[in-house]
């Protein structure tokens, strides 16, 4: 089961929303808005963005890590050089 | 017009590109995929959308702000408050 | 016990080089240096600090997360909100 | 001259403050402070130094490319690939 499986309904409804502000930009675009606000809304969706991945490792860390934890150190190395890599991807993307 | 017209049709091909990762995350999630497989698949999406952002402020900066600079340096200074205000949402986006 | 406590060398090593850097970026100023390469600069110094900062962030959650882990759930949600919180800043420092 | 010329001053004020702030990263870790607390003082430098780059940029822009696109086309398409690459550079410091 994934992480976010009691989140999930919300993570989609989040996700709609992304998809509705990219297809905004298009119309944005098509109709040769200003540039600066074009780069305003693409820097508000990034961020919509970034708050679904943060939420996604906020449930990653509480359940996946968490319950390899409870298992025992051997799998939890493995779990947190993997959760660190894709951190490591959110602040570098 | 728009600084980015002579790049619009590459623009918006970015940007329905864009739209359709968004659509791939939202079967993902459907799908109960692993946390960090989504999460990667988002960092993808944020730097996609600041490759569009970063395009676009060239665009911009080599047409709107160039523009105004060969009109003198009244207007000047406007532009680039205004574009690094933009810059600084992308930086902290 | 801090979980950096293993690798507390290498972390005030790297704190060190970042001081360094830092007083390098200093000279660069006093001596009028090309803005660009000033900025290049200051991007190289915000990388080795957010290296520095990941490697915290791996050791919290595989010293600090997984101790409380082992401990019981009740202790890992405080624990994991905390650490989002800080990846979250990390993100959109 | 540099772009920054204007803002020496206050651009070398906010370089020794961000060195005070590293030095002090660097007593936390001697100290072995909690990790998240040495983490959000990283945060704290890195924006800080985000705020000089940010300034830099604004500096740049209003002086050296307005300069250039007031001399004509020819250099200021140099001049703005140059600074979107450093901006690029901020963006996914």
């Amino acid at each position: 089961m994934a992480g976010y499986a009691a989140d999930k309904k919300a993570c989609m409804a989040r996700l709609k929303r992304a998809e509705g502000q990219v297809r905004g930009l298009q119309r944005m675009v098509e109709e040769d808005a200003y540039c600066l606000d074009v780069l305003t809304q693409v820097s508000a969706i990034t961020k919509a963005l970034q708050a679904v991945a943060l939420k996604l490792m906020d449930d990653h860390l509480g359940h996946c890590v968490a319950a390899e934890a409870v298992e025992g150190r051997g799998a939890i190395e493995v779990k947190v050089r993997e959760a660190t890599e894709a951190i490591a991807q959110l602040v570098h993307a």
